[in-house]
């Protein structure tokens, strides 16, 4: 993503946060005329920024609306492949649609789309998630794994370590994973994870994983039926969040882990997977397009799929909802 | 689909075959007036099929074109679901991509795209497929199996071995699969199948059997290289077959071995693949992404991968070009 002068001067902003800095010294480090500076400020300054001026301090950037823009985002990324590619909107259908197209089109790895709002959120299995503006993290990363179809399924459990290890260290909060990879604090969902692709037996054309976060949400944006398994980051830390920061922490952590599997395959991520897992070791009940099978979820196998110990053997499940009551 | 008047006029005169039926019992047949009947007649012999006239005998049909158009294939289909619904081109770019295209616009199950000529045959891994027009058996087979990622493997497989069966049953000719899902004759490559899919963790959206056979392709159509590795059903067989019906064959064949994994799962596809395999127990030489493994190929694990026994021990192999000798 080539640095516009306007990311530059947000990024020389937020770094002198809560200080003030010269129009001279903006000028000199963004390399551009003070006059041009004025012009950007004021830009920033129509879409929420305030930005304070003093006729011998200079300018001190005083508050930064809660945007998962691009410039927003920037000055926070510390990775390297991941998120250097952006497609934002305001708001669209949904960021897996994006995605899908952009891949099509041929977007490189680590390409991100991300919305402040989707009005037809895609859950897993076609159902849908509620996805209201400027709440959470709605955003759907491309990924170009040079893996076979049979290892597909490593990447959507490696997704869910990745966000989180993202949501803990940006939060502390204690977050889990539940099979295959939603992720919940005290047994209520606040992130769903969905992996999608189009490839070839022996080839993966492109992968994408939608990451849906619910944020600074309040249980007010919520349906009746949803305020009984939902939660949020804003609800369980008791704060808002900058969610900017927090996609930039996820973003950091999921190329960290898929640096990982590259470099040594499976066996990392299905351990820290098992150890992020809230359920192993405990009483589940799957349903499954088979029927329902209850019994002790013990561990990973090399595909992905969850063995359950019945009373009739150990079964391997890929495709279920999971329930269990104890967290 | 709907069967036209033409359709069935062409059935009547091939069931019919080598017999004169009289026009006003094919007109009863089809059900429209001996002049509709006349017309249809004077519309198949321009397209190529020679159909005699006799003024006391009535018509028949002395020789058939050989096409792969639906009404073509119409009168030998005895199958359910495949093939039920077709499209046809003459010529196109390649079947896949029309195949993907109609999947995502909502193609049934079993829906087939059919050509006589692809300009842009595709392979596996991004590679070509020479695809002479009129030659060869080019069609993409549109599933929408109710399995997990995961699984998907498992029906690259049972393609091969349905495909297998289906040419063993018309030509009788001692064909091998070759993994993942070659078929070769005497060593020499005669078919070839590449899966696409898109899909998402615990739910394929739609899977894309492409299946590419050279039938009566002799070795001048083919560029230098191709001569040494490729054969046709014709060269091996010595004689011309007619591709309609080498497709309905091959389209009962994947039903049923399909219908057989819906019921009860791979593990009567992994039999019957191990037994068509020609490579099983031979030392060979897989060229994967990660470098050369040279071993004794063993057998099948569940996800598909191939067993090679090194002197390192048992590894499974997910993608990879297979050389062995002796066949």
């Amino acid at each position: 993503m080539a640095s516009s002068i306007r990311d530059e001067l947000l990024k020389v902003l937020i770094e002198h946060q809560p200080h003030f800095l010269s129009g001279e010294e903006i000028s000199r480090r963004v390399g551009c005329s003070r006059a041009a500076i004025w012009k950007h400020i004021e830009e920033l300054r129509h879409e929420g920024y305030e930005i304070e001026a003093k006729p011998r301090n200079g300018y001190r950037l005083v508050y930064r609306p809660d945007r998962v823009a691009p410039e927003e985002l920037a000055p926070h990324l510390q990775t390297k492949r991941f998120g250097r590619h952006i497609r934002y909107e305001y708001s669209t259908p949904s960021t897996q649609t994006l995605a899908h197209q952009w891949a099509r089109e041929g977007a490189p790895e680590g390409a991100v789309v991300i919305a402040e709002e989707q009005v037809q959120g895609k859950g897993r299995m076609g159902r849908t998630w509620h996805s209201p503006p400027q709440t959470g993290v709605w955003m759907s990363l491309i990924l170009r794994p040079p893996i076979s179809l049979a290892e597909a399924s490593q990447l959507t459990l490696l997704a869910s370590v990745g966000v989180q290890q993202g949501i803990k260290r940006v939060t502390g909060l204690p977050i889990q994973i539940k099979w295959p990879n939603d992720l919940l604090i005290h047994g209520k969902k606040v992130c769903g994870i969905l992996t999608e692709l189009r490839g070839e037996q022996d080839q993966i054309h492109y992968m994408i994983i939608g990451i849906g976060i619910n944020v600074n949400t309040t249980s007010e944006h919520w349906p009746e039926e949803l305020k009984k398994i939902a939660t949020s980051l804003a609800i369980e830390s008791g704060g808002h969040l900058h969610r900017a920061t927090l996609i930039a922490a996820i973003l950091k952590e999921l190329e960290e882990v898929y640096q990982e599997y590259l470099n040594s395959g499976f066996r990392v991520i299905k351990s820290k997977w098992e150890q992020a897992a809230g359920m192993l070791g405990k009483t589940i009940t799957a349903r499954t397009p088979q029927g329902l099978i209850t019994g002790v979820a013990e561990r990973l196998n090399e595909s992905g799929a969850l063995l359950i110990r019945t009373d009739q053997g150990v079964i391997p499940v890929y495709s279920a909802d999971i329930d269990w009551k104890e967290i």
